[in-house]
């Protein structure tokens, strides 16, 4: 059985054992042994796919960053008004955090302790920026409302997105996808009151 | 200086040197040990004011819930029709999340493992309900549109205003209360589109 198990293990399912260690742990409480126990293989069958945890928390979290950068080279991202170009952003950013719901968790829990982890949150901060720039385009040509400052009206859109990391369940018995990236582009760009 | 420390004691400096060691140790993770050398006094001291830890954690989750719940109480919150009562509710939300800052970090991370802690995750339960009754009042009423359904909205809403807790900084630099409270409600009610 150990060997069965060892022949069908990748990196790929490795990543996804550790991101879930991590998030139930949290990554400074994580050690080696965690991951072997969780894993089911030993030590130095991780050692042969990575060099450690770290580099597990780089595998990880560089899949919700490369998810999210991905958005921002889609046409629809480039090519239009600033203000349509946001909402498409805005709602892709909410597809990308739950179709990698356990990748972007970690992103959003990483707190600067490693080299790693501050990588992780200044590639965060540009994503941020680059959101921020769209929103002030967008402002500029008269399609959003002046009167929210800018990086404050970034920082809620964000804290109502990031927010769905803390009470999606992908169990099928809540909303789906579509419906909450319906939702928060609804909620964010024409709000709650009906007109 | 320690007897005069001692004298100068009294359960709310407490209770304020406790909840700025939860909220950086964690409450899991904070000792009677950790308390009291913030605190500058012995264990026994603090002893004589509070039973353990779980008070000192019930005490602070309290301070938070009964701000909270206050709002509920308000004229504003009773009289009138219910989107315009939601609004109130929602800026008085940014309003005492701001006010009790440290209170209500604690109260936003708190996870269930003590009785004390099941009980706030219940506390803010029943509070997350009276707001989703608001919505749904204003919804039947026809102020609020019928295309957001009415749980998610409530999440997205309370996404939005807990998420300041992760960014808001008290240091006088950055947005006052009031002008968060203005974005949120702008935001959540009439959306980031110019009309």
């Amino acid at each position: 059985m150990t060997t069965a198990k060892r022949d069908t293990y990748t990196p790929e399912t490795l990543l996804s054992v550790a991101v879930q260690v991590f998030n139930e742990r949290g990554y400074d409480g994580t050690s080696m042994e965690h991951l072997s126990k969780a894993a089911g293989i030993s030590k130095s069958s991780i050692y042969h796919h990575v060099s450690g945890k770290e580099e597990l928390l780089r595998r990880a979290v560089s899949r919700a960053l490369d998810g999210l950068f991905a958005i921002l080279d889609e046409e629809a991202a480039r090519v239009g008004g600033a203000a349509d170009r946001l909402e498409h952003v805005v709602r892709r950013m909410v597809e990308v955090l739950i179709t990698e719901l356990p990748y972007v968790t970690l992103l959003l829990r990483v707190r600067g302790n490693t080299d790693t982890e501050r990588w992780a949150l200044e590639r965060r901060r540009d994503f941020d920026h680059r959101v921020a720039d769209l929103l002030k385009a967008a402002a500029a040509e008269g399609d959003v409302r002046g009167d929210i400052e800018v990086r404050l009206a970034t920082r809620l859109v964000f804290g109502m997105v990031n927010s769905i990391v803390e009470w999606y369940r992908p169990d099928g018995h809540g909303a789906s996808e579509r419906e909450v990236a319906d939702a928060v582009v609804r909620l964010a760009f024409t709000g709650l009151r009906a007109h």
